[in-house]
């Protein structure tokens, strides 16, 4: 497997030259001081050793060994907790943490290219410092001022970890329906019984404590998701002065096993009266929850376009290493007994749609984090919310659609090593098994198309989406008009007649929406794409244009632009005329008839 | 995971409603003796309770378990052996073969239902019969009657197994670069020196014997393709009664770890002087592997077809079993906390892509088989002629189409699952790792594609393809106007369009073909698809028009039709804009700017 190396060059162009991510912070008194280019990019430089030189070598051993379970815990593979350690102390556990608490404060623009390092050096290995920054977050807005400043410090610096345990083995997509309860015991604190499962992180020799946030049910509580609290369960109980008490009554039962992410320790566990603190009001944990979701969501995203960026990378390694065949056009190396397989089209064609997928997931949840960033930092009001409010449009998109192509892509990068692409010694299926959960954990994407389509288009109107298409017009306004310039507006005005025979057609039929989403989802978002690519050919035009020493860097992406307009925007012509089919081909066939 | 059960019900519509296959056998004078309707009917009877009660309990441990190496050889998993027993005993190692050295001689359109119902129980498995069924095919055909008739009746008794020996390390895709050695001892016998790799049952614990049939290059040979040879190399060596002699110099050096199919064998053969005996003529070992070449990727094809109707079958059962959340229309069953989740939109899409997929995808694969057997046994030599030149043309598209299509729908109906799909004792997961070796072996799909697009459009002038769309028109002219029929028409119009365009292009650029034939081949794909659903809609309208008892089978087929016209063909909308697109986007990107 080829070594790692953080495309360091891409994403500085995805946040300087495309998003200006530098002049805003500038313009942000709240971030500011904390921030500018030069930090960032001294920070981005230190991730990046750290993903290829520490994290990277330790995947593929961590899936043949994968986490081991006794009664007394759970310990994680060879050098992970050596690894866990240095990632921890480069800062990188409290990187967008409140600084009132120890956290750094830095935009999610930056963070997001550390998502997408340590994605592509080890998903299993990320998913453990991962889920801190969402418990934290969820603490951070939500928790009373005593139990942030116990445990937010020790969350953000890396000390402890935090896990999530929301899924019951009969409530995954349906957290109305949980069984685990929560009892009063007078004293500001709960006794919490029940069984959670999937539970990442939920157990591990990385750190002495891990904090679990646990979703439960008072006994009063209404049916259903209005009835959930959530509450704070460390595993070892932590005085007032933050030192560590005797263990809790929650414990590991089992690990799953899985098709990858085998060296992430994905636990049930078992919470028999375990002592724990509401985090926020009662029967609004589901609330909560909601506050980390856009960040968690993107992440996840971030998930299928790191894996996809080692696939690609090693692919293109192996392209132009294995020989194989003669170029259609004749012999290239006649030195060679072959040719390297990269002179083949259909070789091309596989690691070009990994290249323009991956270019533009990057471009594209580098816009997500910016509005995230922007609907927290920025001073003006009209802006936070218009950023929030496309915050909110496009997380499903974002997480769904990366994944996808995330997994579409690792079978590219797979396929381009035919047979030995199947062996797992190097390390291409790894990247097939390990990518695939990220369609699945988090919400599934067909959850996430029922966001985008129902909650997020027809449930107010469409009104996101004439943002959405108004940002994108105004993008073309503000810039000469260029090769991309009428098949982009083409395809918006086709989304956009799309979103309003949908908006219509789901007035008249509920099951429109749910019959619909995932294709519509697509549909919007080669749209996304092919603005994100229209971005970026812009600013590489005007590179080449200004005379640039980079000449190659610019034209690779305008070729690359020309590339996913011509073989990959296409795709949306089918996905328009399914999507908007309506739901009678699917609702016509009994349950028998299946 | 859902008890198997092989589909009869529909393998039968293909077979005699739509193609009319027992008609067919009844006018074949080399075969109506051997098989009518009745014996087909118990024949799959039997096969199907062999594949639900015996193979399919063995997939998910042997997956587990996997195949052992040691110095003396290789061991499968626990109960593979007393299956193959079985499997041997109910005829099914020789079902195709030649009856003049005891094989069944049965037809392809019949055994094709096989191929399908044990790669559904376990693609595993079947893997270790089946290259049986090819090596003996390439020996029926080219070799000497000496070999024939002391090898080809074990071979179809099951007593003896086969193995194709082709793949070199450097050397997969590009035979011509082969370095395993023959030398000519004088006596009618060669010693074989070279390893092998990726070699499918090259050792196991299931029989006395295997007979490999090995590529390799005479010290004299010309370089390149043109220099092969093919030899049968017995592992144990064979009296001249039949009787086993001492163990001959080829040995499995290791077995490779995989990404699935892990109860298979694949071996690392080594063969050091082994001894060899030549099969067909010096030099012409290709020609001899391009006669099995046709059964060998319909049946790839078809292991990527029943691996989705496992996938298909467990999924449907699952969805009717989980409750979670309420349908769009409100509750279905408000006894329960929750609807199943079938009653959801987008559940039903997942399914009834598969669905429609897979029935589909079994039509076209026994389409292929009927055309097989056409060519082989017609008393026609017109018909033999266009029916073997539609093999030719559709060899590819079944092989690629089948496979692409079914690792699309085994990740379909793990989604299913949700977090459920992803743990191995559910099963989902295994059936995605397991199908998506036949992406990759037996040619890559991307060289399925090259051939199709190459090999068997542009490079006789488009003639095969004229025949087949001219069989599209017969089918349309032979009817009454239906639904179908003018999507039908237009859908087979724009296909006859790009193959138009693109002959011409490649005339210009000799890239054209391997850049754009694998959309090409998925466009051809859909129209293909397309075809069979017309054809199977028209058989159901016939059937309900004519009044029939099973209103309810028929209505189905008529309803998925329509779901795959409204919702699958219209991904051909998209192919045909990125296929037509030229080579430039592919090539216009140096090496150094990927």
């Amino acid at each position: 497997m080829a070594d790692y190396q953080a495309p360091l060059r891409d994403m500085r162009f995805v946040m300087y030259e495309v998003f200006n991510t530098d002049k805003r912070w500038g313009q942000w008194p709240a971030i500011k001081e904390l921030v500018d280019r030069e930090t960032a990019d001294a920070f981005l430089e230190e991730g990046a050793k750290l993903a290829a030189r520490t994290v990277a070598p330790l995947n593929r051993e961590g899936d043949e060994e994968g986490c081991h379970w006794s009664e007394e815990g759970v310990t994680t593979p060879k050098g992970y907790k050596e690894a866990y350690q240095l990632f921890s102390e480069a800062g990188l556990t409290g990187i967008g943490g409140n600084p009132e608490h120890g956290g750094m404060g830095m935009p999610k623009a930056l963070s997001a290219q550390f998502d997408e390092m340590f994605s592509s050096a080890s998903l299993a290995f990320i998913l453990y410092p991962s889920l801190t920054s969402g418990a934290a977050l969820a603490i951070d807005a939500h928790a009373s001022e005593e139990l942030k400043s116990l445990y937010l410090p020790k969350l953000y610096s890396g000390e402890w970890t935090g896990a999530m345990c929301l899924t019951e083995s009969h409530s995954g997509t349906d957290l109305g329906i949980i069984r685990t309860r929560a009892e009063d015991n007078g004293d500001g604190s709960y006794n919490i019984t029940g069984t959670k499962i999937f539970i990442t992180a939920g157990e591990h020799d990385l750190t002495d404590n891990i904090i679990h946030l646990v979703l439960a049910k008072l006994p009063d509580a209404p049916v259903g998701p209005k009835g959930i609290s959530m509450f704070l369960v460390p595993k070892v109980n932590v005085d007032k002065d933050g030192s560590l008490k005797d263990r809790n009554e929650v414990r590991c039962g089992s690990l799953e096993h899985k098709m990858g992410i085998k060296a992430s320790a994905t636990c049930v566990m078992n919470f028999d009266g375990a002592k724990g603190y509401l985090v926020g009001e009662v029967n609004k944990g589901l609330n909560a929850m909601f506050t980390m979701m856009n960040y968690e969501r993107l992440f996840v995203g971030i998930q299928g376009l790191g894996t996809s960026e080692m696939s690609y990378q090693t692919a293109l390694e192996y392209a132009q290493d294995r020989i194989q065949g003669r170029a259609a056009t004749g012999p290239q190396e006649p030195e060679k007994a072959a040719d390297p397989i990269i002179v083949h089209g259909d070789v091309r064609r596989m690691l070009l749609n990994m290249k323009a997928l991956n270019e533009g997931g990057r471009a594209f949840s580098t816009y997500v984090a910016t509005l995230l960033d922007t609907a927290k930092f920025s001073p003006d009001e009209t802006e936070r919310k218009q950023a929030a409010d496309q915050v909110a449009l496009l997380t499903p998109v974002v997480k769904a659609f990366l994944t996808d192509m995330g997994l579409e892509s690792c079978v590219a990068g797979q396929q381009v090593f035919g047979g030995h692409g199947y062996i797992r010694e190097w390390g291409q299926e790894q990247l097939v098994r390990d990518v695939r959960i990220a369609q699945i954990y988090e919400g599934t994407n067909g959850i996430q198309a029922l966001d985008l389509l129902g909650r997020k288009i027809t449930m107010n109107g469409g009104s996101y989406f004439k943002q959405f298409a108004g940002n994108i017009r105004s993008f073309l306004a503000a810039g000469e008009s260029d090769e991309f310039s009428a098949p982009l507006e083409a395809a918006l005005a086709k989304l956009e007649s799309l979103t309003n025979k949908l908006i219509k057609q789901a007035a008249k039929d509920s099951n429109v929406v749910n019959s619909s989403c995932t294709d519509y989802l697509h549909a919007f978002s080669y749209v996304s794409y092919a603005w994100m690519w229209a971005m970026m050919a812009r600013e590489a035009q005007n590179q080449l244009l200004a005379g640039t020493e980079e000449d190659s860097f610019y034209q690779a992406k305008l070729i690359t632009a020309r590339y996913y307009y011509q073989r990959l925007l296409p795709r949306m012509e089918g996905l328009l005329l399914s999507a908007a089919s309506g739901a009678e081909a699917l609702y016509d066939l009994s349950v028998e008839q299946f």
